[in-house]
């Protein structure tokens, strides 16, 4: 399981005072930074690999400005070309939004999916919980 | 149904050249400002009502900087206190993305959902649509 | 001068119940578009000419979320491979946030300024104010 | 001086592959969260104090996806009500973005600046720096 710790940002609130919803998926998408490299060693989007094809989120409890957030996240599923990441928010301990999101594996240029590799589908596999 | 039309900017890129992926439930959420004003007709948020339980959105197809889109917003289904907004959004007259948003109705003060009022229920029947 | 309508977002409200300062700097380059279009008439990145030099934004007043936002956008003074935008962000006609922006025209492949081409040039003179 | 510590997100990029300008401003901000608690101790939106009067931008170096960022956050000048933040952002030990942020002491309620209190403008001295 990767865990990523982030300081919520006060741009990151809105008018109803806690953090926006928009939020979550972008923090959710910084707990995938270690996905990311694992397909793109360099991180550069030349070489980019991974496409979302869905995200769902379970908005559970409100997230506050001015206490540490803990992201975690793991691996659910995988399949031929495409795999499910699941992840949670932690604030305080409590768990505050959960979801997942289904990326492919995709060649850019020639615009079709690819079956991932297996290299990372065993580094992959150190990262799968049942839940 | 609502319509509303978004220009897409540049800073809602990202390195790969397309619209980000966290873009989508910002635009979503754009998309959603007449149901908002439904339930809190001044939009204060002092009297804010709706709370996101639950989001969901397919990636169908790459946005692009550069071209008008267009986010289509409905109602899926009204329950007791919570109801389900339906949207997609629309480039070049292609469905690019898809995407359900679950709502409750809450007393922001007292911390307990409410009923939706009938004649708030009956706006919403209106821009009911099946799929 | 160019004028850019924009319907301000709950997401880019913060906590305070105003739109967030650092939304102030995305509304303006959404102002920029038909500029940018000028140097990359196709939009596409891999043409991309523009480069940020400065910004500098004076918050004259606050916005609100729930009412249609203004951008007015000239330009202040043109240089050899340089210019500098203008802009002003109105609400209810009130005038609210005021700012340049310094940008250099720049060839992002041989990493060096360009000077700005006689037909841009006689373009973005026609969209030069005093003030 | 504070330093913070930031890991850049694929959604602060764009399209041109490098992160947008106006994610600095958004990492300014971030830089001065211990700056805003010593104004609000417990940072709560309702006993919020400073209001953004002015913000520069020197973009000095493209920042990247992919490698760690740290702001650099000092206090350039104390006025009777307001205060000069400096900033800079570093990647890889180069100087990539530096500004200014002028925020004023106010009373949201009262709708006026106030003095700053002693006791917070002794800390405030101690962050002063020259540059």
């Amino acid at each position: 399981m990767y865990v990523t710790k982030i300081e919520p940002r006060v741009s990151e609130t809105d008018g109803a005072g806690h953090i926006n919803n928009t939020t979550i998926p972008i923090w959710f998408e910084a707990g995938r930074n270690e996905i990311f490299r694992l397909f793109t060693p360099d991180l550069s989007f030349k070489n980019w690999k991974l496409v979302l094809a869905n995200m769902n989120v379970d908005f559970v409890r409100e997230l506050y400005y001015g206490k540490e957030v803990k992201i975690h996240t793991w691996i659910g599923r995988i399949g031929n070309s495409s795999f499910v990441v699941k992840e949670e928010i932690y604030q305080e301990d409590m768990l505050c939004a959960r979801g997942t999101a289904t990326y492919v594996n995709y060649d850019l240029k020639r615009k079709q999916s690819q079956p991932i590799p297996d290299e990372i589908r065993d580094i992959l596999q150190t990262h799968m919980m049942e839940n």
